[in-house]
């Protein structure tokens, strides 16, 4: 074939072209194209960006699901068994990836704020997917139509938030869970791995009293096993599905039943709980759910920029920084400067945690506007969650595998920094009171002298008493 | 007093001094305030902003909890009783409000990171007054001591993120809580109240299909319990207390037992499940929790601006605008243009929700900022949590008493424009088929008459028809 | 060839490896593929995103323009003439855009900090084809080597920070621009078009007094014209290069005069008056000028939500919204409601507005960071202003083409509802007082009639002086 | 006086009250007060924040000079003479600040978001006092009538924004400029100082070839007076005022000639070139100018943030961090650790910048907001830009004079850092090649010795080659 597959810009020169009609006129549709001409006026009205542009993958295999369960439930509610089937059997290559892959779902996310189109472009593909099943002819709209049969007891008002709920919660449980879960195992081995190393804590950056590497460790594994729990905390909310408000939350045009026994067969193919939503007016209107999971994305972001900041900045040098820690290296350093080796998979997973509290703007931005029965920041609003979750799941990853796993801590200078240390005086507090303390490490400071040369050399203690009081390892808990 | 009392600046014409030392050298404190060196050396570092900058009264109530609670248990430990009887009673005089009030905690937000000057601010003041309790001399840290006294088992680094967590819990209890309550179950009221009233639904502006203003009603009622659930899902990791885990995390210095005590205290006297945080490393190095609850905020932000928005556009009028609802008129309107009443509230409210939305990206980026063993953003942090706290508190009350409660419908317009819209020819597709619809509506639209006229005019139907079929009370939910 | 040549990935089954080595050892490349072993590694540490992530195309152009401009000047400088032509014409199909479509720039943004991996994907796309143009073999960095020629006198911290410029400088003048431009110029156009149509004022959405509609968009296109105005104030700072700096910015390396020979021969190539940076140290290690032009978009942004939020409002209904102007009808409306037309342009660009003040908040924060030397959040920086330039040069063509040329005004409903204003009794003051009026304005409200007939049934005057003083065409300007 | 002049709380139990009337009724409002019934019944509607929340005191100001020059201008259009002179001296007394000190101006940013209550505060207060200094009775609205003569020619709708202009630019010019230029100058002067002295580059954290301290203070003065250039770049849209406008944009009820002639008295006034905005319709409905404004400042909070990490970075210590710089010390360090100094400075700063950059995100949204003729966000857009200045202004030039004035090098320690590092072996490139350059750094990281040693022990040079060659002071710019 002559067009790119991935890209779906066919080749206008090799392609032929159908003709189909709508209320608008008659429009050329590439033949080799299951979408229709709803999806071709998308096209030609929204020239927005580029290919990067295109509504997120995980939306379109929501509608896949989402078009299945609908299917398999209007069985009940009198639609064809056959046709049925078909749609079923033609959704099944949405979900899969077959039909996006194709470059049958060009659509941009800058198209009108419900969707609309995406979920026309969906129905329009599966309904001449199936129509190939069954042996029809291409934009014929028999015997599967796109309105009739497809978007059978619904609306893009209530489908489009629907894809929207399926979307982000798998995403969340595929993708976010596993690299947020990875990376929380890691840090935590390693805080295992460093119990007993001792170093010199940093309040303010500056020099403070001791504690083991495991600890540091401990406070970046704690946060990551409240990122989870963050997460799973707005998980109520998002498992609530429109579906079945169809177009402004009243459920017009559908049955009763249809909304729960959708919802069931999502969450039964999903293997989610997803049920559905208490209130569909609520559900159209606005996306607070989506603002929320946000909002628990902007926090994973804070935790990461935290624990990375402190890793890049702990791994500094090799001479001239902290030193304290050694990345792995994964990549030539400067071709002019040999040894140097950056911190890259910090400063990709930095940038990430940097543009998904970006996104979380625009997204609050999104919920807090739309008017009345129907919230129209829909493609905005969830392709900032989408981006956000694929960018920290695929960056929890790769910082993981290429970064986390292979921290090394530098014991030696860790050792001999932290013995340089004053502030270890503060153990002498109780021996020899805070007064002689503050002499001893004021003439260190001064002097430029470590404390035990300086307490001999002011003749308050020896170096016997030195050794036995000022230890560490003592100052690591309550007693 | 020739002083005011509220801004702390004392009338330097009038007022004594005395003088106190401390490592830097001699200062003159105003005799009339219990604040020590370390409060005017900061006043004197720190002139930032004005009376305005403040730390936020909140936090000083959550210090004298803090402080009340800890020496309490240090008796245990070995305190003297008499000692920390005055401190709890001193601590009385801070929780109350007084001590606030008399101008003793002038410090701004624009301190350190740590919010040392915050603690020891506290320290000073109720130190002095227990001096005074105990017939002592002001500044003479005899019998009562700021840092071995009061301050003690603790540190800046444990009891400032300690005051934050109790400040902000307090005030979702005591303050946001309330006003949220209060919207929704008025709101809620609306919903049940105006249940019978069918009037056009709008997406994407535009006229859609009906829908009773109850509904409308019901999905904001729907949106602030949400909310709600959103605010309580934070609350399991704001209940966590640093307490204990002084300078780094480790708790040198403080005795086994100490945090856990003293956070079944501070529970015991403010009645919220606190607990000594799993973690003091986590609890001292970030403030994920703070932006967990900011972004909670976040998400009540949007719904308020989703409601409000929708509710004074709804009210936009009298003659030039919807009409649908009729707000309560608070002040009189413009000099100039008599029965000209503005949603006063509404703008109050949204102007609010959108500093609620600046002040997270603020929380937001403090959050992702801080070293090592301690976060120093924090009262940047939790002056902007309190604020949002205060505003929307406050603002929901205002809103509510001033607007929600009042809120009418303008029956007679709302079923006016809803007869006269083309959406209600949806309901003929059943009976006349979409094409005949379609031919009634465009001829409508174009002709500018009402649907019933044209279709009997166009002779599809007749009024009796007409007056069978289009029902709008029929087209309220699903079959 | 296999290989789909937008997405850059080869298809393994079919396309032959050649081997490279770099210090950490041999890898394979595809031998359809112009880049090395560096661009190779990234792609292997950092599977971050998919194709949507990729670094933006003008990035690759402006890395073309930047090599061709230091061969050239590089020559002067000893560079042999017969290697830097070579890489002169390669560097010809990088700007052309024909390499990037054959996907030899396949890395994205999530790598490092300083885009390191981009600067030698270029390096080893350009070296290899002038190899290619001068009959050697790919990969052999013979007779042209990827640092030593291509990159000569250069550094990633210098190049990378000078590509960001020249592509935004570039994007803003070919994108933006012309998108606001033509937007500017049809809102003026329609301002001229509507000047003698008086419509009812609306502030706090409230009925005020009347102006004409021309005087409205006159608002807008003030508005946007000061947007240009805008973008145009942060050119000075656009416009310097920091190529020159070399690694930390001393220009070590480099030669005397390179750096403004540089700027002076990419001035030339793009026609824009770029000049070498007054300081080298600021061009590395901070993007403020960056977040400046991001600020600038911010506010177009803040513009574009505005007038598109008026006009979408002005234009809703058809029945039962405000009804004032009606837009051009691009896509047949919903398949169960006829005549529903959606505001669908309007919609896409406040959707795109959004996102650009989302994008501009991940901007100020990687702005916010970076440390020493060199700002490692480049990528990050320069993606979100190059994909808000895009979006709304794109989206305010789109706009305008589809939407705003074909405004029109309803002038009968215009007409219709300012006269049934009760503002317009503001006339009447001077000529019989403000109490009288008032009288009448609150009479007719609370009947609910119009004021010509409530004032002659109040006897309060005839129906000859409603008509001579009730002047809307009076009312639009100071006397 | 009883009350707190500050927070206008009069102290019910001792305070008179009169009687005074408007359309919805009768209120008392305190006797020791100069503002009436409007302010009152404002107090009542919005009981939001504290006497944190008022509206800032430099719109009162901004007021009172907008105020006098429109009586003064009034007089040429008939305002009686004796009335307009009354007027403005007590405008005068609110230009002072001493109304404001004595509480009569107690409203809260959270009213209407158009400010009306702020201006008829204005009105009010000025009236009453123009009456007492003729003589006449407090509330008696003679001889000097709050709207007929204070608001002469004016609506809220254009004085609010007026004001808010005035505001800003003043504020710009007296807090926020003086702060930067003097916080720029001593970095400046710093940069000279430390001219001669060489240390070590960091890019990515990590050791990079040198430059001297100089240089790198001269990064951050340029970035300084780049701030102030885009400072100024704002101000030709921030000196159009809106006065004139009157309710909707079109002057209705104010004379011609009266705009400009405001606008100049105006600019007289203050020293500032202010003009009459060409476009009142954008005046009035949008706050772009504001949002421009904002956004320099939130380029000014990046500059400062990285400057000032870069700061307390390079002072990190003083033994276990980087220890570079020495900052002042301002206070005692903690009770338990001598010596402990910390960045107090720095991190009040970088709060202060945080803080200011979530100012920009509200401003933003309100900036998106308002509907047709009038932006209703007014008093949150203005009380951010305010606040925003506010405290770059003051932190500046605490930063200034308490840190950045004081900053020292240490000299030693940086020459030994430098001297250590690995990178300096670029030097040897040109002498040895590449490859043994190479061998040198990583036989010298692999082993932990240094350059030279490592070298000479290598056989590859000589003691007194490697003093030749390896010369960090010929590494400092191009040749």
């Amino acid at each position: 074939m002559a067009s790119c597959t991935i890209c779906a810009s066919s080749d206008k020169k090799n392609v032929k072209f159908r003709k189909e009609r709508d209320t608008f006129g008659e429009l050329d549709v590439p033949d080799d194209k299951l979408y229709g001409s709803q999806t071709v006026r998308s096209i030609m009205n929204f020239p927005i960006g580029g290919l990067e542009e295109r509504m997120p993958y995980p939306i379109i295999v929501a509608f896949g699901i989402l078009k299945k369960a609908a299917a398999k439930v209007n069985i009940e509610y009198g639609l064809d068994k056959g046709i049925a089937e078909a749609i079923m059997q033609a959704s099944e290559d949405v979900i899969s990836g077959k039909l996006y892959k194709e470059g049958h779902f060009p659509l941009v996310i800058w198209q009108t704020g419900s969707g609309t189109q995406s979920n026309m472009n969906t129905n329009e593909v599966i309904a001449n997917r199936a129509i190939q099943i069954l042996g029809g002819q291409l934009g014929s709209k028999t015997p599967v139509h796109p309105n009739d049969h497809v978007n059978k007891s619904q609306s893009s008002n209530d489908t489009f938030p629907t894809a929207m709920h399926i979307a982000v919660a798998m995403e969340m449980r595929d993708r976010l869970m596993p690299g947020l879960v990875a990376l929380r195992d890691t840090i935590q081995a390693k805080s295992k791995e460093f119990e007993n190393i001792i170093k010199i804590g940093r309040t303010h950056l500056m020099d403070a009293v001791p504690l083991t590497l495991g600890q540091e460790f401990s406070g970046y594994a704690t946060q990551l096993s409240y990122a989870i729990d963050r997460i799973c905390a707005t998980l109520p909310r998002l498992h609530y599905l429109a579906l079945g408000g169809t177009a402004v939350g009243t459920g017009l045009n559908t049955r009763i039943g249809f909304a729960e026994k959708c919802a069931a067969e999502i969450a039964r193919l999903t293997g989610i709980p997803f049920e559905t939503a208490p209130n569909k007016f609520e559900a159209l209107a606005c996306h607070d759910a989506m603002v929320e999971v946000s909002g628990a994305l902007n926090v994973v972001a804070c935790s990461l920029m935290k624990i990375v900041n402190d890793i890049q900045l702990l791994a500094s040098g090799p001479r001239c920084g902290l030193g304290e820690l050694m990345l792995p290296e994964n990549e030539p350093g400067s071709s002019i400067m040999p040894g140097k080796v950056n911190p890259t998979q910090c400063e990709s997973l930095l940038m990430i945690s940097t543009q998904v509290i970006g996104n979380h703007v625009a997204c609050t931005i999104g919920g807090t506007n739309g008017y009345f029965e129907l919230n129209v920041y829909k493609p905005l609003i969830v392709s900032n969650v989408l981006r956000s979750i694929r960018l920290l799941g695929d960056g929890c990853q790769a910082f993981t595998k290429n970064c986390a796993v292979g921290i090394k801590a530098n014991e030696e200078k860790i050792g001999k920094i932290m013995h340089e240390s004053l502030m270890l005086v503060t153990a002498l507090n109780p021996h020899i009171g805070y007064d002689k303390a503050a002499q001893i490490a004021k003439t260190a400071h001064k002097e430029g002298g470590n404390l035990k040369d300086t307490a001999i050399k002011l003749g308050i203690l020896t170096a016997e008493q030195f050794d036995q009081w000022v230890r560490p390892e003592e100052m690591l808990g309550p007693k």
